[in-house]
């Protein structure tokens, strides 16, 4: 607690996560003041064929 | 917003799906009044080695 | 399966939340070809202090 | 109704999974008396490199 | 991890929760080999006005 | 695109969230190049009598 999930389009490189849960994870940190060990995230990686805005893939469009 | 997540089991064609999410933007249209744009819909497949009813694993169903 | 989960501003009247199930069951019932009864929606309404966009809760935008 | 999602890291075998949505489903039938058939299941694999604790992969961890 | 999300009816006594989530737990153990340490149950209350099957919201159901 | 849902105790001030909101699209835009305006933060409020650690709600140990 608190636990986060992140959906977001499939794609980012080991690094790009590997910071993003160290950056996400200081955020509450620092205005939550939660302990780091109290903190999970999880990611989700969402194919471009799977997620829509406007009732448009994002797969389909240019 | 609004955010829409359907899960269901894997296999859907990917026409299926482009018209899915069409409908299901347009259903917020009509009865919400969302402007499309702000409407985000996230499809999940699900094995249905992943999926119980009952206590019992769709892949174990005959 | 399918089951749809919808989350939105909260403010939605009874009647619209009733429309919107209604339509969102339809749109599965004619792209997916789901029975109806196979077709559970859940919603989720999120006051605007509990969502932001660009780093500003929508209870905080003009 | 109940529907349950677990996430949890992938590598649990078949058996594994067959026994624990017979047990989960079990649980809600003994402890809030619904009806076997009322309850889904949904079990999500998730990689120890989509999941962190205290800012740190799983998949990084030794 | 694992972490399970029970989404359910409103209107379970306390002492109905509190068997839940030991019981879920328990199944964890028994199936996966959990730590109980390792396992969170999150329970949401669902009003019969937020979820519908078959198009229909189960606070409009006799 | 990128969507971020955080569960946590109940109890945090508005304060608190209006900075964790911004701290966490932060973290998306340095460590993803995310543009701001494309995070969406929802924030759910959990109280602790709805959530368990080790088969125990938080709610009932001292």
């Amino acid at each position: 607690m608190p636990t986060i999930r992140v959906e977001m389009f499939e794609g980012r490189t080991p690094e790009q996560k590997r910071e993003l849960v160290k950056a996400l994870t200081e955020a509450c940190e620092k205005t939550l003041g939660s302990p780091p060990e109290s903190v999970d995230v999880l990611l989700f990686d969402i194919p471009k064929s799977q997620w829509s805005t406007a009732g448009v893939l994002w797969s389909e469009r240019q």
